[in-house]
């Protein structure tokens, strides 16, 4: 199977601020995911993407979408089986660029597994991924359990962005990649011939 | 197809309370589930069920259980092959019966979906609603969007139990129910020969 | 008392998206809020206001702000006594825009009593109200119970932008402003001689 | 001033399960509260305690209780100037004693400040006191900011109940501790000539 047969995880890199962590963090990850062998990794910079605050006249559940950038968009998510979110931890919950990206779609989220890579202080972030959960239930993705949680994350992402994986954070990276290949493989099964 | 093949949904009145709402509500929702006509209603009563706070000394996880009153509640949800909480809410949460009857088991939620009637006054029991989702996400169940919510119950619910359904409520115990299928199909697709 | 002795009460419109329905009931409620006589309003409109997504380079609780844009909503709030958040539901949660204004300060929230008037469907916005109270406790605001939760908004706000006030509605605008001056005189009591 | 002329802080143990470590974390944190040296802790095991499923007929906001398990904890509470949660997770939120010994009482919760204690794994028992960050503003608490966050609980508590405190935890509970004194003190001054 080459590389290009892989469903395609997208991995958002949920933070845009200057001196963020959040590039270092899925940058690890995707060579986690790379490693794993199972998903093709498909990185979305918010940063770079740069959409603005919401500002589409029509819900976006009917997908009659007025801007460029929204199209842009929903075509990058809408070319992806699941999805992983690497999100900060801002004020008990996730940053305003992360959750504006996921309000300006709706069906091109439905039905994708979703896990989440988090990273923080004593809560490891967690706080920001409980809200979360409850964001992508909303446009019917389907949360998985097994999760990415790294506590104190000033000691492991060094000066220069280089990630010190601990041994949870490997073991958990490969739970979640898992979990995400069972689910997927149970809601869009491969069609036969594949 | 006679009843018994049908997949067992369960429905869970969530609360047990002198002079709840929760047992007509969910007796209202049977009904709507028998219209249907793709799932086999089993209801669970957590009033008459009564298990005491939770009290096994091993985590649920391990499925190795002390007490005869947790093993016929596994039993029983181990036998059907989805969720519905029928969910008051207190303080903007779930009862605490209903907290306590979600946490003492643990793999006989997994994978089912599950979906949520909720019931209130403004809020329709959408922030008890909220909490759940995080919780049955732990436990590795699927939620479901769509949703039933009963704002005003106290003018829906008549003084002799009666349910004075509105189109809304009627409306949407169908997306629920169809979802809730649709979801278990995907996810446990009946054997070749069904 | 000269309106300007009166406390200031920041009214902040939290959505900014074409369309929005949030200016027309912050203009409803800026309108209570002068009936009650109280509180001198301070309106802070999201959409003029501008920030762009959270990019300081410090964390807010050092105070030290590289941008003046973030000096100007400093000295907004920083010159208000008491909050009043108005609420879109985006998914569930908070409009991206008003968790970013959130996110822009730290000690300038600082102790204020907080209100909420949100607006949605069935759950009248409630689920939004709901993390944000996760969120404004940590930047030491101290939510009010009491709030204003308008339910089926689209019939509420006419084509016009006039906003067809219920009972309910003009009940509750009472309720929390009268909390919101209770607490506001408790924390922070007016200096003897006023 | 002695001992009786502190204010008497409420350490509500929130768990009761055979093999529970809260008892533990709780007497820890006791001792911490004589340190500190500002309140009179007053200990609440709610295993003890032993209320049963909420089981009022009227509703708690109306005090009007027809139980005398209720009218005891009533007492207990109403006799207390604030409140410390020492809660565990269960699934991603808190134990159905201590959600339901909260939801039975009403106006003897109000107006007091309430921190958290909580412990567990990777996230520390955090996700338990963000549902409970909202549950304690419904019956009008005021949630401090600053709180104790036990992550890898089992390294921490010995197999004879004995904790190995961090440095973290010994600062964080100085400054629950002074900011909940800080608060107390302007919500409810002593009164003149004490």
């Amino acid at each position: 199977m080459s590389s290009s047969d892989l469903p395609r995880l997208l991995i958002v890199i949920g933070s845009s601020r200057p001196g963020r962590l959040g590039h270092h963090v899925a940058r690890w990850f995707e060579h986690r995911v790379r490693e794993h062998g199972q998903f093709e990794p498909v990185v979305a910079d918010l940063a770079e993407i740069a959409l603005p605050f919401f500002d589409e006249p029509r819900h976006p559940r009917l997908g009659d979408y007025a801007h460029q950038h929204t199209r842009d968009w929903a075509a990058l998510v809408g070319s992806t089986d699941a999805v992983v979110l690497v999100t900060p931890e801002y004020n008990h919950g996730p940053s305003a660029v992360l959750k504006n990206a996921i309000d300006f779609l709706h069906a091109e989220w439905r039905d994708k597994p979703v896990g989440f890579v988090s990273y923080g202080g004593v809560a490891a972030g967690t706080r920001a991924v409980q809200q979360l959960v409850q964001i992508v239930a909303t446009v019917r993705m389907i949360p998985v359990f097994d999760a990415v949680a790294i506590s104190g994350v000033r000691q492991v992402v060094g000066e220069g962005g280089e990630v010190a994986s601990t041994q949870s954070m490997d073991r958990s990276s490969i739970a979640l990649l898992d979990e995400l290949a069972r689910l997927l493989q149970q809601l869009h099964p491969a069609p036969a011939g594949n």
